[in-house]
């Protein structure tokens, strides 16, 4: 997971939310990603999705049943639902998410009768993780305060 | 849907079930997907994940906030959550999926508290969509048997 944060740290560079993400196998890092949503305009830019699409490259199928993924963030559905489907063995995530959460914060995908179980731990590292984003969203917030004061001068 | 039905067809093609998607806005078609997991080996290769990824570019934004999506076969997690994050106005869709669909088969995630709420419409040319996909199957099984005949001689 302290992997995962340094994934998260390298968003910052391009502004966006601090999210990163590694996946092992056979106790080693196969594939990493981080958020790059609003550099890449892309959709598909969350750090899980990167990771994941990287891992199944590497391994050359699509089935990832023996690898685990560590992400910063609790998953929204859309990264929940591709790693149900790529069959990840385990999910092991720092901090909570509670706008688009998929696991305990909106939703819990993972319970869900699948044909696929994902075991999953949370909380690992929270602290670190969320002190990340807050520190993110706090400097969003001071800068936009500092913009607003420059337009009233 | 009679669209999104022509492009399921071109599934078959590569040998992928058959499952065709196309993306309106302003009664136009500005995106179309067909499944493409097995020609492409790609985890992303489901049909929505596809015309989504399109009508982003096309778009240059990946809110498709006026859009609406059109897909033979009931999406699963994956695409459904891709749909919520693309902030999708409304969904139609064709037949069930049993194992992996998210509207009304295996979990509900379009009723789910998220921040924006994607309109579903289901069962629409579900006649045409599940025979499609009962044409497929039945031609799978046929040929495995006929290969297992052929080992036997």
């Amino acid at each position: 997971m302290k992997e995962a944060l340094k994934e998260a740290g390298k968003s910052l560079a391009t502004g966006d939310v601090p999210v990163g993400c590694v996946i092992v196998k056979d106790d080693k890092i196969i594939a990493r990603g981080h958020n790059v949503r609003e550099k890449s305009n892309s959709l598909f830019g969350h750090a899980e999705m990167i990771a994941i699409q990287k891992a199944v490259k590497k391994i050359g199928c699509w089935r990832l049943d023996e690898c685990c993924l560590y992400v910063t963030l609790e998953p929204c559905a859309m990264c929940s639902g591709a790693m149900i489907q790529a069959r990840i063995k385990r999910l092991v995530y720092g901090s909570r998410e509670p706008k688009f959460g998929a696991h305990q914060s909106i939703i819990n995908l993972f319970d869900a009768p699948f044909n696929h179980h994902v075991q999953v731990v949370a909380g690992v590292l929270e602290e670190e993780s969320s002190r990340l984003l807050k520190d993110f969203f706090k400097k969003i917030r001071q800068q936009k305060s500092l913009n607003k004061t420059i337009d009233m001068i």
